[in-house]
């Protein structure tokens, strides 16, 4: 086990002026000892009004920045994702103004989650498997001066992707001398899209281990999986809903929406419910972006998250 | 084994007027001896040049429409995919004007493939998986008069969602008396997105059950998958580039550019092969819908095609 860096090493903007929590050499390992993204504002024990109160100026907490010794513009920062411990609790919310329904949701909702037995159950008989992984993770920007930490970008950051679980190897662009890494926003699970704008935001430890490649350069993030996608969860087949649209975000809205239906109807949910359910669960895809006028977007929910 | 609809039982355009070529009760099963997607104009001998000659009012014929039984407007047709005949050539192009990235591969590409051991390989090394699917399949719209048959829309169509495989239950929206279904485009393999256009067009034979579920109302088509989306593919992994974007569009786009860019230059494939590839091989995720302006597209290379 390497060094740890504790929850009160948190920043909430990304800016390359920040001094550095602590240094390592490429092949150390980190310990992070990650805050949920309400970094605390938000407890088990939180009702709906407490999502009004929340604080966005104090949201997404990641930990760091760490300097890698060496690491330069122009290189390649891999992290690689070597495991989460344990997690106790977690919460979903529809946060009024965000997410892709905004405009049909604007109350707020909160879901929170006893994940101490190591199971996310919705309700009755709808249990999300828990696949954690860390929903903001990068390096630190070129450009200079505080920025926003909810979009991700070219040094990635708020990029939300499911599937950066255990053993995966994230490449990361070097944008600043040292990389200044961090790593927070963990979440034990979340569909593509993370629709509601929120997944089962989960505080937990994650262990990285850090390697640079000098001189390899891309653009944006990359990554490598070391295996499926999924363990299990698919053996109950699909059900999937398609939106078109002339716009793709028409066409995703489309097809969340339809999965809302499709919860609702068929499993006794509010809407809202089958919101954030959706965001946490379903996986949006795109099948087909060439026949214009039209995409077609796809939410595929597994069905054995019904028990 | 039920009635075979033969291939020149073909049509271009989706018109509620098109008189049925075959009248069925719901429940039973029809054989589609249906062509490829360029209606015979391409075959195993083409070359880039024919691409340029290929007249794009006769593409992707479908074979119907059927009449089925008892259907009416507000009733629900499934269409169980029984199986799939056997492959025994296609063809992948890049066409001039058209494909997600149209503007940077302005010729034409062909690539033809021997599909008749079972296998689709592009290259030394490389092989696609295959795992047949109709690209196009639909009902007749509601509104009068003669529709194009490249976009989808409500009534399904050219949704090219290649996850329509042997087992999957597809429910389309009926939209008039009789539903008037057609099916056609089949392919021997596709990623989400389909980026250049084309996946593998091939011909072949295509059997399906028709059941009718009256009452049953969707705004547009939705589907249910026996198991697994795939079947020992994912066992060497993923490779995925990411693309963020304030337009989904965009942010595909940079997607698909760093997939043709890791293809191209650890693979040694010229970039409109990559292109190519990636249109048959890689999906397209949305990972992230939320955090604006940001969208952010992934694109899903699985490891084991490069044998």
């Amino acid at each position: 086990m390497g060094y740890t860096i504790h929850k009160h090493h948190h920043h909430f903007t990304w800016d390359n002026a920040r001094e550095p929590v602590h240094e390592i050499d490429p092949g150390e390992k980190l310990l992070f000892e990650v805050m949920d993204s309400s970094a605390g504002q938000l407890s088990y024990q939180s009702t709906e009004d407490d999502v009004r109160s929340v604080d966005f100026a104090r949201v997404n907490p990641v930990n760091g920045p760490i300097y890698v010794k060496g690491a330069a513009p122009g290189d390649t920062l891999e992290v690689e994702i070597l495991g989460f411990g344990p997690q106790s609790w977690g919460w979903t919310a529809v946060i009024p103004g965000f997410g892709l329904l905004a405009d049909e949701y604007p109350d707020p909702y909160l879901k929170t989650w006893d994940l101490s037995g190591g199971r996310a159950q919705f309700a009755d008989g709808i249990e999300v498997p828990i696949a954690p992984f860390p929903g903001t993770i990068g390096t630190a920007p070129p450009e200079p001066g505080s920025h926003s930490i909810v979009p991700p970008g070219k040094h990635g950051g708020n990029m939300d992707i499911r599937h950066l679980t255990r053993g995966t190897k994230l490449y990361l662009p070097v944008w600043n001398e040292g990389a200044l890494f961090s790593v927070g926003d963990t979440h034990a699970a979340q569909g593509d899209g993370e629709v509601c704008g929120t997944a089962i935001e989960a505080p937990m430890d994650i262990e990285l281990k850090f390697h640079l490649h000098k001189g390899k350069q891309i653009a944006e993030p990359q990554f490598e999986t070391p295996g499926p996608l999924f363990h299990g969860q698919e053996d109950k087949g699909w059900f999937v809903t398609t939106g078109y649209g002339k716009d793709p975000v028409e066409a995703m809205k489309s097809a969340v929406r339809y999965m809302i239906d499709h919860l609702s109807t068929t499993y006794g949910l509010k809407p809202v419910e089958a919101y954030a359910l959706t965001s946490v669960a379903v996986d949006l895809k795109l099948s087909e972006v060439v026949d214009m006028p039209h995409y077609l977007v796809t939410a595929y929910l597994p069905k054995s998250i019904m028990t």
